[in-house]
């Protein structure tokens, strides 16, 4: 992604100081910053505290993280991928990344494991990349489909959550759709949804839309159906972060709710999704995935920039009220037009899915 | 409703001081100020500005104005009424009223209109109260029947937006029914919808529930369609700012979006209405209603109190994203399970709805 005109990745490996770099998302939009992760403690408190989120970021930041951890102590692969997988409970990349840092490291004698760790991390970063492109690659054939059957100016597309540059290492899963069909030439507009509470669609897709130059319209959560009913989207596209083997796909909250509208409306609802997210001994998601209650306060206070210029956080609610805070919903297969994966667009069915499991343990 | 233990309504004439007053609603909940319309563009202001909101409560802010306006130039009822008029164009309750002000007042003498205009509005606002109880034990005798099915520990309901005492003079529509349910000894817990942009769940809902003592929790406006999956809800209430004859329901921007999830898991979804916001005159919904479109720093900017108590307010997205901010939008009546007047409930049909024309009028 294109960052005030520089080329930048959520998460980099800078070989000159041996270091560990992320985008510090807790600080934007309102500041760029670059963070270093030095040990395994800072890459755990980097995915709690979502300083880097969404499901592939996660995955590729535990395949750093167990190599920073290794630094500290080859001895202790166990313990590492134990810490790194309980700072968060539902994407599946975090367990599949560290599945396959254990597979390709406990064989490997302690003294060579360090540096075989920081390769495999660099490689799962690079495939990431890949993946990425090819995922939207697939996307834009489809959107590009839908652009030539609408007559009108632009292709509305309506996305959820940042499931972009962002939520990865580049590129984006949902919004790799979305640059690579801008990269075909189609006149897309993005209404994004400002996805309380973290507000990721007000705070990151808004950013790094406004980045690349894609023209888009910040809304609330309340409103993709309204616009859905007025014809003003043509098609939705959202990201995953673990997807059942029959279609079911779990993604950020109120994913279920736009499904439902763009079902209700004839509008084709997308999911942009690395194999790596899809958890093939899941037969089904609904009620099977666990979902990460998160705190209270993340819904009663909003944090952003004061009109001073500096960073500051409002309470909306009266003092001692309680919030509820699901991190995820599911949206049932039935809802989801297609999967579109780095190996192309399947439906959201068990047969087609359980085809793709081949190509997933390659 | 109870405040800080007395009695209270949301608009009210004093006559020692030949004053109206209201609760200025867009202190709540960090604040609790009462203001004194003093003339009819201090009540124009007190609707645009949304210092008084819900459709029955400016239906009665309305009628007062009119005795506002009269009372600086008694010759000038068709200009007070225009200006009134223009407000806020969704609610049908604002026509209404006006409509029911012209009807009294324009054969009146001009040494007599003032003192009429008065009396009318205090009618008016004695109505609301009655309309919006007998709602109440409407809506609570199915909530009674829902619960005595119900093997759980409580009842629970899900509302968006605020129909509560803060929408109405007293009781609120939606709410009316969850206190009367709760006078009737059902133990309830209501979700409650943040309601963005403006957050009325979050102020003034979670504000009035809590003076009332009624067990509640937030949640953000995403969160509802998994909670209903979870079977973590009940049964659904909401208000409306403009129902059509066909049973089609304008309310707040999301409320779409619920009672498709409601309709989805099998859980009846009500909307608690007085008969002066249904709008006879309207076959359909969808369409047909103009849809308040509001300023884009709603959305991008959050008003509330900061952590120091003082009021404050923070931009969420990036310098200079436009965001798109429609007020309403429309559920079709498909997704209504009733509609509860204050005549009883009534199925959201053409013929239902009709045959309620009659005790409108009256």
């Amino acid at each position: 992604m294109i960052v005030n005109g520089k080329n930048r990745q959520s998460i980099w490996y800078d070989a000159s100081g041996d270091e560990v770099l992320i985008i510090d998302q807790t600080r934007l939009p309102h500041e760029f910053r670059v963070l270093s992760l030095v040990n395994l403690e800072s890459a755990c408190a980097a995915i709690q505290s979502m300083q880097v989120r969404g499901a592939p970021l996660i995955g590729v930041t535990a395949a750093y993280g167990v190599y920073l951890g290794l630094r500290e102590d080859p001895d202790s692969l166990d313990r590492i991928c134990r810490a790194l997988a309980a700072t968060r409970p539902t994407a599946v990349n975090l367990q599949w990344a560290l599945q396959r840092c254990r597979d390709r490291l406990a064989s490997v004698p302690l003294d060579r494991r360090v540096e075989q760790a920081l390769a495999l991390a660099q490689d799962i970063e690079q495939e990431d990349v890949a993946i990425c492109e090819a995922m939207g690659e697939h996307g834009a054939d489809l959107l590009e489909q839908l652009w030539q059957r609408k007559s009108q100016d632009h292709l509305n597309i309506l996305t959820h959550c940042n499931a972009g540059s962002l939520a990865t290492v580049d590129w984006g899963t949902a919004l790799s759709v979305v640059y690579k069909t801008v990269q075909r030439g189609v006149p897309v507009h993005v209404w994004v949804d400002e996805t309380r509470p973290r507000n990721q669609g007000a705070a990151l897709t808004c950013w790094e839309l406004g980045q690349a130059a894609v023209p888009h319209t910040l809304i609330v959560d309340n409103a993709g159906g309204h616009l859905m009913q007025q014809g003003q989207v043509d098609v939705c596209v959202v990201g995953s972060d673990r997807t059942a083997r029959n279609g079911d796909v779990c993604n950020k909250i109120g994913t279920y709710l736009k499904a439902l509208a763009a079902y209700d409306n004839g509008i084709p609802f997308y999911v942009a999704l690395p194999l790596s997210s899809i958890d093939f001994s899941l037969e089904s998601g609904l009620n099977r995935i666990p979902i990460e209650e998160r705190d209270s306060d993340e819904v009663t206070e909003v944090a952003g920039i004061m009109l001073d210029g500096l960073p500051g956080r409002v309470r909306t609610a009266p003092p001692g009220v309680r919030a509820g805070n699901p991190g995820f919903d599911v949206t049932p297969a039935r809802l989801v037009t297609a999967l579109i994966t780095e190996r192309g667009a399947v439906k959201a069915e068990t047969e087609a899915i359980s085809a793709l499991q081949g190509a997933a343990d390659r």
